[in-house]
């Protein structure tokens, strides 16, 4: 039977786990690739508040860059090598996840990073605390998100037409998300290994994925987007 | 008579000069500025550590611009309205030095914040103390520049050619520079009356500019660009 709350239950997963490596790394090509993403979509801004706001939230991602830079340094391993096989699959979410409108963008800031934070943080749970507590502090809440809340929701109560394009698109980023990481699981022994003991069984990662959806839903709603 | 080493000479621009407002709204705004320089140029980079290497150059600016919009707001302005006359000047100059290359690209990221840090960092030493340590603070080595120089040098000592285009692009830098700063200083009276009263008289910003063309020279040495 799977985990229904992973948060309650003590830890399963040792620090010497050869996933948790994996999971700094991913974590880490993961922040960088945001870095960029976040750094083009704000072309798109139509005011300097706006550039300011992604530029914020990108240097974020920096500082979380840092912390698991040196995680993976203290345990022995090249940063850059072991970002190596991630780099694809991540350059292919945000390929196929290319906003094409300043709210667009917004939007997969918002509820792109929330998918990724709900997944890892549920496994964080289930780590070594010394594990958890690096995960934890790279996805804490960066507090930039208000900016995106705002902008979102007013224009989605202006326009009927807008609010349904972008709930299309939120359903999208999901499905990529989704998809993305059930390609980077399949290709990395060690990371799936963490995933199913933290989760339990596979059930348990099945639960983990509804709780995700669910999670998903309450955000699009905090957006206007219901 | 101007003053030949600003930085023995006690504070002569108070507080609340006009001026420091001013100082204050285009540092911020070099700051947003040169955070998408960066993330622009890291597209060229033939690694993902160049990559890296520039978005913790980002990083760095995004953490300075949050100080400066701190020190806007305590003195009861608005960060956007006061950066809204730089952003023109500071967009030609990025404009008029768009690197085709790589190299171009780590040659100004290092020769561009330096000319900018000797210019703020001279004139830091003749402004009241609180508002000398916020420009001191933001104009900080960020460590970051280890990456260019090994990176340059090495470059130049494998090929003349590439020596001989990185040394005309250094001088056009410095030229360009030197160009804009005249700019805003014909626009912004006291922002030009608070660098005429922190050098002296104009004597004394014509040596501020001397020694400014002797330190460029110097950090082209350090990059092998003799």
């Amino acid at each position: 039977m799977g985990a229904n709350s992973a948060d309650s239950l003590s830890p399963v997963v040792a620090a010497d786990h050869p996933g948790v490596s994996e999971l700094f790394a991913v974590l880490a090509c993961g922040e960088i690739s945001a870095f960029y993403r976040l750094a083009d979509d704000a072309r798109m801004s139509p005011t300097m508040a706006g550039r300011v706001a992604l530029a914020r939230m990108a240097g974020a991602e920096m500082r979380h860059f840092e912390r698991l830079e040196s995680a993976l340094t203290d345990r022995g391993l090249d940063v850059y090598d072991a970002m190596a096989p991630f780099v694809t699959p991540l350059d292919d979410y945000h390929a196929s996840t290319h906003p094409s409108t300043w709210l667009e963008s917004l939007v997969k800031a918002y509820v792109g990073d929330g998918i990724a934070a709900d997944f890892y943080l549920e496994i964080a749970g289930r780590l070594d605390p010394s594990v958890g507590a690096v995960v934890r502090e790279v996805l804490a809440e960066t507090g930039h998100s208000e900016f995106v809340v705002h902008e979102v929701s007013a224009a989605v109560q202006a326009s009927t037409k807008e609010k349904d394009r972008l709930m299309l698109w939120g359903r999208r980023l999901l499905g990529e998300a989704i998809t993305q990481s059930q390609y980077v699981m399949a290709q990395r022994e060690a990371l799936t290994d963490l995933v199913l003991t933290a989760s339990g069984d596979l059930n348990g990662v099945a639960a983990l994925f509804d709780r995700m959806q669910q999670r998903h839903a309450e955000r699009m709603a905090v957006l206007g987007l219901v």
